[in-house]
């Protein structure tokens, strides 16, 4: 069987393994022609080398792992041992001494590890342009922009380079650069993924994500990675969690006052989604984005600047302007501030709980419009903000999402959108996005 | 029946109503007279009349109703329709339209609200001198602080006034008291009870707290109490909560490295306490510490400020000066230290969490050691933090807790213990604290 003809993904290689059509050291062998066929494309800050790709590939028990021999890629936020650490930001590297839990759980089920992904620098932005290791460009070119901040993971899915990735995500960085590369992005519920040896960008909301080809290869991942950390104060003690294959009636809510910013062919494609997704209803979107403001505009961005105040002081230089502007608005907000934007999502949160009792998920657009990197080039932090319209607010509530690709615009640009559901509602989001990909196909 | 003979407490009403031995208008004017046998306690703000009282009693449905014909006190930070809420600050008075949630339950189950109740102003303070309505003296006599904040309503219940109370709790305004007047202080679980129509003090850890002459009583307030309330954004949908009466073997952890000030009767009243409740364990004192400064030494003082700012600052003459000071700390703390200070009681949520692997309970003095009046004005912040050293952290670790009187010391001052557990713990705390008390008068 020639390699090529195999799709990169966790449930294909199974297959080709378990039937002796391929060994991980072919494959780990094709991972590299593949990223080398690729050229500079700003998807990676750091590699495995093929002795060491292959040591870990001769390292594998057994086959029957539950990642047997599966390249994946890692975020530059997330710590693994041998690799150095960057967060998009040379003076911040270190090398870490140990994985990340997550890195860990992958690894002992028999993942590889290809290397670190590029990313908006600090995990802060949307957009995959704010890093000194490039600006990777969409899988659908046209100088459309990746998406971030996990650029370089959704990219190096996208492309064929690993069968899955990891990325995090606090205000998005999980989805977006899946609706703009045409791949599943799961954001699980806070607390089901350990976030130890992950870099906080704040602390309280963020999650490690999952990018994929499809959503099997997602719910095999999550499968492996969700579990209670002691090593994480921010771990939920969800025990035997378990990716359901069921196909469950979900409900489904769309949210009225959506806006494209006058992308109407981004509108027709949600549209025609919506369409076929049946809901049972709707509900205003404004609290959602009144919940996701707290986050850039409100006082959560001290957050962010929580963990990095005294490294700002100390490099000025450093930091990306942009970034070190974003952050440094933290300043702003006093802890009056902060407890009354607390009071206010308290608020926000019960509005939201009490959607459930009418419907199991919301389906909105993962992005409102596209831009390429020349429109965002001129607006950096505005279109930034666009990008994160209706994916801020999902950490702030609570919820669980998944990002999945929904064909493409009448002028060829990706369309994504994600359903999101309560905490720990993720096998049921799961089923209800793989019936919508059977209509998809239908 | 002499209704003198008649204990005024939940269970003995019950038991004489239901025997025709008495009748709510013969109790609500025997409140009447021990209220004004008592003449100028500090204990009330304002009372229903005696019509209404009355009145109240002769609306009663049916001898069936869980507190049929029981009289209760409300603190006055707690709405009660009919009665002004002033909040011990006379120029903050306001007359709710409505009852709070929790007095509207206690009323539909037929309990008689007979008026509101004397507090440490804004229900900021452990002691119960922070008012101008008066510094309620504890029933043990002495000169001996009440405690606070809900200093009217546990001397109401331990001067036998009225059957129990409502209080509040965030740092321990609902145990201080019971401790210092020889009660039943129960505080449930965040969210357990709604807190709808309640004045905020930290509106993310406050708590309606019941005080009681015997735990069946705190029980029985309790099952009435505990409903989920689409009106508060904070209540947490536990349904079905019920408070069991079995006898639970709890295993119960005594901290080490108390301070009790010095005061050697009070450590060893405790230290007998502890010896009788063979724990299974102990655990240092430490982490409950650094957790509970967080709270007035810490950003949460902030949370205060966040609900009482403009409030402040347009009487800046009509708070005392004391509630004023503490409450005006808030401005000295950023929204970077409150989220650090959140991120800090993370961890030590984490720690906390697992006690819960090895007991059920944590056992702890409620009060370090007792002050009379005199003491308190000599220093009226740093000994007010004294008495709120183990109750402090209880909200900010999401712990139930309930203080139970322990005898009194060698020089009669009274003895108060409190048992902590996992949220959603009361029963078997409840149940736990019975066995202690059977100890007790064995």
């Amino acid at each position: 069987m020639q390699i090529a003809t195999v799709a990169l993904g966790v449930r294909s290689l199974r297959a080709a393994y378990r039937s002796g059509a391929l060994t991980p050291h072919d494959v780990v062998d094709e991972v590299l022609a593949r990223i080398a066929a690729r050229g500079d494309d700003g998807v990676w800050i750091s590699r495995s080398t093929r002795a060491e790709l292959h040591e870990q590939a001769a390292a594998l028990r057994s086959v029957d792992q539950p990642l047997y021999g599966v390249p994946f890629a890692v975020k530059d936020n997330i710590d693994v041992a041998g690799l150095p650490t960057t967060a998009a930001c040379p003076a911040f590297t270190h090398d870490p001494a140990a994985d990340a839990t997550a890195v860990r759980l992958l690894r002992e089920a028999g993942a590889i590890v290809v290397g670190k992904t590029n990313l908006d620098q600090f995990a802060t932005g949307l957009n995959g342009g704010r890093s000194p290791y490039g600006a990777p460009e969409s899988v659908f070119g046209g100088d459309l922009v990746s998406g971030g901040s996990s650029s370089g993971s959704a990219v190096a899915v996208a492309a064929g380079e690993v069968a899955f990735s990891l990325g995090t995500d606090t205000a998005g960085s999980g989805r977006v650069p899946a609706a703009m590369n045409g791949i599943v992005g799961l954001k699980p519920t806070r607390g089901l993924v350990s976030t130890a040896g992950v870099l906080p960008a704040c602390r309280s909301l963020d999650c490690v994500s999952v990018f994929t080809h499809d959503l099997d290869d997602a719910a095999d991942v999550l499968a492996v990675l969700a579990h209670p950390d002691p090593a994480d104060p921010w771990s939920r003690p969800v025990s035997g969690y378990e990716c359901s294959s069921t196909r469950i009636h979900s409900r489904v809510l769309v949210p009225t006052g959506l806006d494209f910013e006058g992308d109407t062919a981004m509108e027709a494609a949600f549209a025609a989604v919506a369409e076929r997704a049946e809901p049972v209803g709707t509900t205003p979107v404004g609290p959602l984005q009144e919940a996701g403001d707290l986050l850039y505009t409100g006082p959560w961005v001290a957050e962010r600047l929580a963990g990095l105040e005294s490294f700002l002081a100390e490099h000025p230089d450093d930091v990306l302007p942009v970034t070190r502007a974003v952050i440094e608005a933290g300043h702003g907000f006093s802890a009056v501030d902060a407890f009354r934007g607390r009071h206010r999502l308290q608020e926000l949160r019960a509005w939201c709980d009490r959607l459930w009792d009418r419907a199991d998920a919301l389906l909105l657009p993962t992005v409102p419009t596209t831009f390429t990197r020349a429109q965002l080039a001129e607006q950096p932090v505005a279109r930034n903000l666009v990008l994160g319209r209706y994916t801020q607010f999902a950490n702030l509530l609570d919820l669980a999402a998944v990002a999945v690709p929904a064909g493409t615009t009448a002028d060829g640009r990706p369309v994504g959108v994600t359903l999101l559901g309560p905490a720990f509602s993720e096998d049921r989001l799961i089923a209800t996005a793989r019936r919508m990909t059977t209509w998809e196909a239908a």
